[in-house]
């Protein structure tokens, strides 16, 4: 769409149920306009789309919408959640910021371990956690490992980004990731176990993003 | 009070510790005003209120206040609570939308098994998770089924709208219950399965419906 | 800083490392100038802020801003993760309020058991109920109760206020902590029973509050 020039066309068909009420939502928040959307036969779904010669004024008086999440948990299933829910607000245009917090801080942990010195906790903490993204558990349905793969494997023929791309594609359209330094000391987490794409920021830097933000989740 | 006149005033009493609060918050956003507020004796509680003959300019920025949620877990304490909320926020004249995802559509899945056809991992998860909202677990003290009839019992005692009978409500006021499509898939639930006043829709369409709202929440 | 006349500037040094984003993130929210920020030697930031000597004038829609959080969860580390934001966003001067519901109302209760009459189903949930703050266990790696123990020891020794210095804090900072009259009712739990300082309201009130509010939580 941002190749398309103003007052240009766009004829989409989609076979993906959702796609209905995507296109509309997306037209709404694009200030596109929806000339044409019709269910075809063998459930395709046809959309016209304008782009607006002028953009309409909003009459939403948040201006720049911003997205905030405190990733609290550290389970594989609300760490997807999350980061599906940020790519799609970066996608359409919010500023994102993840703040990793606790059990969260392992979803952003590095796969191999590094050579750092650690304190006792530190180390204690550093057995009993799962290190990074591909070692994390299940809040259901965990079955000892079993159910992280099942997922991933479903993930992957449904054609989703798995975990780590989503990670990925996220801080390449600008969302910024936040390791708490709270966390990082009490679990004796130090910045280069952390994945390079992550700063570090305490609370009042989360509550000075989530202050320009209408949108804040704690996952 | 839709059907008090511009200016009439009426008497409520209230034997409810928590209506003392309610009320002047109830006040607050209907641009009504509390006259008269007072505890008088045998815990009982008295409020005057008077609709007003002009409505007071609101000074926050935020026009037509809108309500989502992510209802992520099948929890069946969690999913009560998300549906309070969303009765409580529809009832006050917000537009609400609830966004099942994961665990969540085990919320809005019919009780009777459906005749389609699924793939493996769709009789898989069929197999493993609960049908439907009567058959949700509790987050805590589950007790193997104990903890959900005793809290559905309590309900019932204290006359609040059982899990089922919130959904309704939320429905008939107005509210959307979206269920998101990367789920279904995922877990090859078909349309067929989910209960009738169920839209499926995309993480686009529920950050469409975010960016109206300045109340969102994870749950 | 509240103390620093218009124009004057103060002089921060930190070894902290969340201290360098932190104090961008303070000084945007405050009004305040940044007018050197820089890392010097041995890991120390040090900072340079002068006090505007005129307000600027926001450009945010969202005057006064507040925060609200559903605290639903009874775990200690969720309590501990609710209140230090909490704490954060009352010092940077929003209005907060904690709305305790379900399991979230044993963060609240008082430690002593309480000389009131129970119903057979209140007797039954304060034996099987953490009765406190202080009996709180974890959402992960309880461990029998060794890991809140751990966990509480780690704060101490990072100087990190405990979990009940941390309500006496917020509330002293102003904010309203509210308990949920229905899980009151619910539960059997009486007001003598909850800490003093928390007063009863129900969902209305809740959302009385969110819709003044662009910051909302689900703990």
């Amino acid at each position: 769409m941002d190749q398309l020039s103003n007052g240009e066309t766009l004829r989409v068909k989609a076979s993906d149920p959702g796609f209905y009420e995507d296109v509309k939502a997306w037209a709404t928040m694009s200030g596109s306009t929806l000339l044409h959307l019709e269910r075809i036969t063998g459930g395709i779904i046809e959309a016209v789309i304008a782009k607006n010669s002028v953009q309409p004024v909003s009459d939403s008086p948040i201006h720049d919408p911003a997205s905030t999440m405190v990733v609290f948990s550290g389970d594989l299933d609300k760490a997807i959640a999350s980061l599906i829910i940020a790519n799609g607000a970066a996608a359409s245009g919010r500023k994102v910021t993840m703040f990793f917090t606790f059990w969260g801080l392992n979803v952003i942990r590095k796969h191999q371990m590094q050579p750092v010195s650690k304190t006792m906790i530190g180390r204690m903490f550093d057995m009993m956690l799962p290190r990074g993204s591909k070692k994390l558990g299940m809040s259901k349905m965990n079955m000892f490992g079993v159910g992280p793969k099942i997922i991933r494997g479903l993930m992957k023929n449904n054609n989703v980004p798995s975990l780590e791309e989503l990670i990925e594609s996220v801080v390449a359209q600008g969302a910024e990731l936040v390791a708490c330094q709270m966390s990082m000391n009490l679990m004796g987490i130090q910045r280069e176990e952390l994945i390079d794409q992550v700063t570090i920021g305490g609370v009042g830097y989360y509550l000075g993003e989530a202050s320009q933000a209408n949108h804040n989740l704690f996952v």
